[in-house]
């Protein structure tokens, strides 16, 4: 089963060499989540043929334009393509007063219902929870308040070792099996223990966003160990001073808190405008954290179930 | 001198087949003007090169999306470019309290000033003047208040015929005689008799846009005789119906209001999504007023001076 991310947008404030700004599309086993909708995300979403109406949930990390002005476009969009199912969009304060406003003066009533979730931008929450995964928000500090977001897979159940059953063993004693019981039969006796007929459950995945931020090392232990970490770098070392005076972070801090945390890949995006060539950033990310890639659009990044 | 119109976004209000939505940029003798900023409007004023900063006027029709959602990121794009001219907004209520609630929840002091001149839809007025031309908004009638705008060129001089004036004429009788003056001698004598070295005035140019409406024939005074006219043709005549319940024209209502105002040119856009290949909406125009053509992304519409 999928877990992707997909880039639609990789640059920082303007849009220069045909590239867009912030937006990604995560997949977790066919839910999608839209995060962070930079101006002209639909046209993405349109460019890389992409169902808008399978995006029920949506992201925004922080209300600098690059982040979300593309938001109310798209939900605009979705409403002239008649959906009716909820959206739940998270995001910080005035994010729901901005859309609101911009309603109320193009006269539009939505065909469907948004459901707005503030996000606490100052600590680590679990924001969003559903049989498969948990959200959780991720504090960073930028020049406005900002978030980053962790999604993690819930643990999974045992497989089963086809080989090792009958083709007619019933449901109840599946789901007994999968859940790691031992089946019992009628009189009490064992009949399938639960480790000769099973195999381990597959991974659990996970993926972090974050984006904008100083580098921040306190957000390590909430990063520990994921799969798969976004990581804004939006300036080359060289530059760390400016990174430091406009809250952002060096493809080399990226790096450094990718190999502190112990995360198995890295991907960097959010550059800067000054950088019409990124491999000089992939190269530094690389020299501290071998693997790291680069944020490019149109691109998938897999993370494997086992 | 110019006077073009260069189109960068044709659509209606889904950006499909690559089609972006409204927007427009007047050049008028070197001084621009962009009409309508639908979403990704700087993304085309990058993909064609045109700098940002040469635009001093942004002239807003609706508060539809389609016709404005990019200006936020437009003017903040302006920002990080360091801009210091003010930039004067023609638009109609609600379009600054949008704009300053975003500038407010991303903490964003503009580098430049927004002189914001809020437009009357309900009656044609002129909104701006300066020496060399006048713009007139024109009321529309759609689903939310709507406005137009007409540009046009003042009277311009006459102009000097070389082959007849001798090189050393001075300063002051060359302003005399574009002004339609004959030249006399110090002692009242005619030197030179205004028709017989001038050349009449070049011609005085005018671009009408009107966008979105319904057919609206009261408009035809206005509007006539304008060198070149945009009016919207969201659906062919099949769907009148349909266009009279969004509030919006037919190209064969297009190509007959531009019949009856004896205008010069027709361009249409604005079309809906559901048109693929645009030539129907062409054809069906030319049937009524043959100098009509589609507003074509990335095309350059002039206008001769004589």
């Amino acid at each position: 089963m999928p877990f992707e991310l997909k880039i639609l947008g990789s640059n920082s404030a303007n849009p220069v060499y045909n590239r867009h700004q912030s937006s990604q599309l995560l997949n977790i086993e066919d839910n999608f989540f839209l995060i962070d909708c930079g101006e002209a995300t639909q046209h993405q979403l349109l460019r890389y043929k992409i169902k808008f109406n399978k995006i029920n949930h949506i992201f925004i990390s922080h209300l600098h334009g690059d982040h979300y002005l593309g938001l109310v476009g798209l939900l605009s969009t979705m409403h002239l393509h008649g959906r009716k199912k909820d959206l739940i969009l998270f995001g910080p304060t005035g994010l729901d007063e901005i859309i609101t406003l911009q309603l109320k003066y193009s006269e539009t009533f939505l065909s469907y219902k948004i459901i707005y979730r503030e996000v606490e931008t100052e600590k680590a929450q679990t924001i969003f929870e559903t049989d498969l995964l948990w959200v959780e928000s991720i504090p960073l500090k930028h020049r406005i308040r900002c978030s980053g977001f962790l999604f993690k897979e819930k643990p999974k159940r045992r497989r089963l070792n086809k080989l090792k059953l009958p083709e007619d063993i019933s449901l109840a004693n599946i789901v007994s099996l999968k859940n790691g019981q031992d089946v019992m039969g009628p009189s009490g006796e064992l009949l399938f223990k639960n480790e000769e007929v099973t195999l381990p459950p597959k991974k659990s995945r996970s993926f972090g966003y974050c984006s904008d931020t100083i580098y921040l090392e306190e957000n390590i232990p909430q990063l520990s160990s994921v799969d798969l970490l976004y990581h804004e770098s939006t300036f080359l070392d060289d530059m760390k001073d400016r990174a430091k005076v406009t809250y952002h972070t060096t493809a080399l801090q990226a790096a450094t808190f990718a190999l502190k945390a112990n995360v198995k890949k890295l991907v960097i995006g959010h550059y800067s405008s000054r950088y019409k060539d990124l491999n000089p950033l992939l190269l530094e990310a690389k020299s501290i954290f071998p693997d790291t890639r680069l944020a490019i659009e149109g691109e998938v990044i897999s993370v494997a179930d086992e």
